[in-house]
């Protein structure tokens, strides 16, 4: 039996409209168990700006514990910045458990191992891929990586390829850059805003890929990662307007993690199709 | 031969009075090395803590150099946070040196690895155990864990699982909530105080786990955990006044616990038989 | 062939003369890909000291790729604060490429893992070694090693042990102190000031050993070292007399990393042969 609802003539196309302030109001309600799988270098931060956010943090990264860990938390992330023989296998537990998971294919396409992980994992279907347009495109077949975490291309240069692997995993890929873009299979969102401060902090990005794994644990996971690209404009607006360099910057960040409201974010996502 | 003190009838029941203020004094003084096998999400802001207080931390977690790195240090931490192959060796080790160490068994009881390593490691008698109730609980075999480091009971929850944890290791146990609660064969110390922002910054616990093994190197072990639970509590309430968010409220904790003074800490810890 | 050139009678003896603030210049406009091969405790605050310098961190540490990204970095640094089985394979790699590399041996004389390891590595040598006096000792085979990362000696305690190192590697040794001291074969540099602070905060040193790695990508490593030193007197200068304790002191030594200067650094170093 086959049931159309979207596309059956009665129904008109619903419109298309962004609703962040809802995905935040939704966290902070259920403060969803967010499992991290992430690189030592951005852990604390990580935490720090869940926590910050309203979610509940677990850095669970070890086999045997991060397959059951994954069962029971409401959304996984899977950063490959720095990826251990343990973090791999213990990657690999999680993805299979059925909880929306975030892949960030940190430095993908320059480097073996995690490249041909990043492959592997992306089988599992991430409900969201977070990257900036280097990584997106490297891990499309469409360029050969970044140096590192640096990206070398503007967002909207991984517009194809970010189409193209949303269209393979049937989920969400999102590419950070000075105005981030989030596609799936019919929608774009695009997320103007913010401050180049986060690019100058390590762990922005990544922490960004965590903050949509939570989302997504409330959300779909579309408009989980518009969602927190909108607080993370938001939010990083804010503390540059305050800070004196990066490292008061950082500090800032989270406090206005914590609080930014609702309302704040209305407005900040357009939504094309 | 059987030497009885405290019970003897000419001996009169020792005023029971506690003294953070000294241990603070004797632990400025000394600079305990304090060793720390923790979690990758906490190393840094733990060193940190340990630091500010007046201890002088070493991160020293790999097997081949745990044990006899344990043999010179005067405290350990072994934290099960995020315990990989080679911290698990490291720990063994290190609990074998018969050096005090405090056990802070993170998220024991719903994840199957530590869960079996703080059972094994807890044969090896930890002067302190260090945990949230719901981990306490958990470890007693009282309780089914908590969702990671969340605590989901109050600290009076886990009183009896306390007594029985510390009547089996002849330690302290401590369970860390709104009020601390620390016991040990026959005292029962209460903590109150503290700021909440504690909680929203990943690591707060953790470090006071830490800070117990350094005062465990100059006091004896109960006096120790209500000692650094003082500190905790004076420092996390000056930085809460000053601060707009849990980011500068981790960045003032630091600033306060080295301006923490001995006579700050006076009258902070309430004691019980 | 014996080609003379330094000591030919016709060419006159270069003048000695230190240029921070253009080792600044170029660092700046390079940006240089800096690889770190270092401990857990560390690893947040050096890339984020790197990215406040004007440089690219990417901490790649696992075996199968680090010798690879080594390739392609500008400088390596290869700390051994907290080495993993994974870690020392992966420095071994990395240290193979050819790229001018530091070895930060953190501990070493006291522990036997990574004493073993800094041995092997030396033979690679190093363009740096940095370290306190306690460590160049030990490293030399000449003292014991410190307690961790604690110096018990002072810089100038280690010249002759610096000496003999920068003979045996052919490299420049850097001994952080309340005046730092850098050698190599023929020259001395001294670089005093800075603030006692930077000893209160983890990963002071550590950073430093990664901003030599990242100045070593543009000018000879000499210089790296002193330059490096010189922008760690000036920022933790600063930082400190805007500090109220040694966690606002980090956070502000990052914003006047960014900060600094070329001009800055004129005066702040001093040659000798």
């Amino acid at each position: 039996m086959v049931v159309r609802t979207s596309s059956s003539p009665s129904t008109p196309t619903p419109a298309l409209q962004a609703d962040p302030a809802r995905a935040l109001e939704r966290l902070r309600e259920a403060s969803p168990l967010t499992q991290c799988i992430t690189n030592a270098v951005v852990t604390n931060f990580t935490a720090n700006a869940l926590l910050a956010l309203g979610a509940a943090p677990a850095m669970c990264d070890i086999p045997g514990e991060a397959g059951m860990f994954a069962g029971i938390a409401g959304g996984v992330l899977v950063n490959l910045g720095t990826p251990t023989a343990e973090q791999r296998d213990a990657a690999r537990e999680a993805v299979a458990a059925g909880t929306p998971w975030v892949l960030d294919p940190v430095a993908v396409g320059a480097l073996p191992v995690r490249t041909a992980l990043a492959h592997e994992l992306l089988e599992a279907r991430p409900a969201i891929i977070r990257g900036n347009a280097s990584e997106i495109l490297a891990l499309a077949g469409l360029g050969a990586g970044g140096r590192g975490v640096d990206a070398t291309d503007t967002a909207d240069d991984a517009l194809d390829a970010a189409r193209e692997l949303a269209a393979h995993t049937g989920g969400t890929v999102a590419v950070s850059g000075e105005t981030d873009l989030i596609v799936d299979a019919g929608r774009t969102a695009r997320v103007p805003g913010g401050s180049a401060l986060l690019t100058k902090v390590t762990g922005g990005g990544c922490a960004l890929g965590a903050a949509m794994a939570a989302f997504a644990a409330v959300v779909e996971p579309f408009e989980a990662a518009h969602a927190a690209s909108a607080v993370w404009a938001v939010a990083s607006e804010r503390a540059a307007s305050r800070s004196a360099g990066p490292g008061s910057f950082a500090v800032a960040f989270l406090d206005e993690l914590a609080a930014v409201q609702p309302h704040d974010l209305v407005g900040r996502v357009e939504l094309t199709r």
